[in-house]
């Protein structure tokens, strides 16, 4: 089950000791985060993992927090940072850390409708997935529950459909609906509107191993339909880095990228070109490890972090020298 | 654009002359027929269709319809078929010429649950759906409207579940809503659970070139959230052709599937080693067909009808000779 404990050049997700732990943060400027499963697990902080951030802060390190999570603002995921206790700017600045696909969500839209004299788009989302669109400047029809509407095929066809919807965007939408399905397809039916998914997670873990549906269930059932590749917006997607890149400034080679992820966070990392770190309080195990390193699927073989910890605190004796 | 017109071992897709057809009809018990696109578009019959199915009738033709449609039982499909002038057995023999999806699905049910004292499904689709399972001893849960249930993932988590469900049936849903996808997911980590698809249409067509999401997008949803594969019952799928074939006791190599899609009708009669005949008063084209002949992808090349007609009504000349 270990992973390779030995060194060498080719040697991959090996246990970050403390001395491994003070040689990768001497070299490193910057540590990107997900959130659920690496800093948190629904409302309680993962034991010591607030300590080891705020040693990093000490330490002078930049910190950025990437999350696939498309329900919740910048200002909503800071407000949670500070209140478990992960610091980090409040005032004007709270939120500037975060990188959510709400928000990265936005910055695509608006380099991509910024022509647009009124962009408008048609939203399978949450009001914080809109709320993000809308400080862009993009209006946002559809949120909330769509009922089916009249009898019959032709009917739903029939239902009114906003003038010049240019995006369709697909987050995580518990109304997400038969009738939502039908209207996304007939703004898709024109070429020019995009279609854009936060993100194509199939599941989102609870707490308890309890999940429900992703948001990717809800991307591919509109690809599907319209016979449209969606444009990804979150992780492994390299837009989201990209996003971070251009606001930090960002030197790859001294760059951390902590997650518990295999397919999303340490795929996102190695594409970038980022140091990457699997953190084993959330999903993905060192059997999964294994079994990536395992595989003769190319894509699978890149799933494989260059460290390992049991918890990100483990990172605090390092920071403590 | 136009297909191979010349003869020769390899050729496939050349029109069915009237002398072909004469040919053809002379080594065939048994006509196979897709619905939609091929008998009919919404309530209006092909011109000439009707009359091609009598002058068949009248020549001893078996004929059998074999529809990916879940909405409707066998009997309303027989309704349908005498309505619109295409005959066929009426009394308690209605029926008896129809194999869509939800009388299939139900066969299939049957056959796997067969064991089981109380066989129970959690159905995603419509009452025909639900009539067909009733009609062989299974009790059916969740058809209708299915609206969010509590605020936020949690309290989704903790609607409650029928007992003793064995089955997810997903057929066409137009209330299908993220609260049955949840639900749909829950009674699917037994593992023990089918996972069934009335089939993987992406979309469903209407008249006049407008479509809906069809059964497919659903399926692929629950697939992914769920982390399994569901059985499909429909066309390409070779149950449904089992079901007719163990009704009617059918000779292959004496049977035509004739059809409007290469991706259902024309792959099922490839699979299922049957003489093809493409129609073009639906879904596929000769363009369609010269793309997937070109194409270097095995799973396409086979996407091939032997013929093609203009409409069935071309069959006639070859019937009244």
């Amino acid at each position: 089950m270990a992973a390779t404990e030995a060194s060498g050049d080719d040697v991959r997700c090996v246990r970050l000791s403390a001395e491994r732990a003070r040689t990768l943060l001497a070299d490193v400027d910057t540590l990107l985060f997900d959130c659920d499963g690496v800093l948190w697990r629904g409302e309680t902080a993962v034991p010591g993992a607030p300590e080891a951030l705020t040693a990093l802060r000490a330490r002078g390190k930049r910190l950025g927090f990437i999350t696939n999570n498309s329900s919740k603002t910048r200002e909503a995921y800071a407000e949670k940072l500070q209140r478990l206790g992960f610091g980090g700017p409040s005032g004007p600045n709270a939120g500037r850390e975060i990188f959510g696909t709400a928000y990265c969500t936005a910055l695509y839209l608006r380099q991509r409708l910024g022509g647009a004299p009124t962009p408008k788009a048609y939203v399978l989302g949450s009001a914080a997935l809109a709320a993000e669109l809308e400080a862009v400047g993009v209006t946002c029809v559809g949120v909330g529950p769509e009922p089916l509407q009249g009898e019959g095929p032709s009917a739903w066809l029939d239902a009114p459909l906003e003038p010049d919807v240019r995006a369709v965007v697909v987050g995580f939408d518990p109304h997400f609906s038969y009738m939502k399905l039908t209207k996304a397809v007939r703004y898709l039916q024109q070429p020019s509107c995009l279609l854009v998914g936060t993100n194509m997670d199939n599941r989102l873990p609870l707490e308890n191993g309890r999940f429900i549906a992703g948001t990717g269930c809800l991307v591919r059932a509109v690809e599907m339909a319209a016979q449209r590749q969606a444009d990804i917006i979150g992780k492994p997607s390299r837009f989201i880095f990209d996003c971070v890149s251009q606001e930090y400034g960002i030197n790859p080679e001294r760059t951390v990228m902590v997650g518990d992820r295999l397919d999303t966070d340490i795929l996102l990392g190695v594409t970038c070109g980022l140091k990457t770190v699997l953190t084993l309080t959330g999903v993905s195990t060192l059997g999964d490890v294994k079994s990536n390193q395992e595989s003769d699927c190319m894509s699978r073989k890149k799933m494989v972090p260059d460290f390992y910890v049991d918890s990100i605190a483990d990172l605090l004796p390092a920071l403590q020298g």
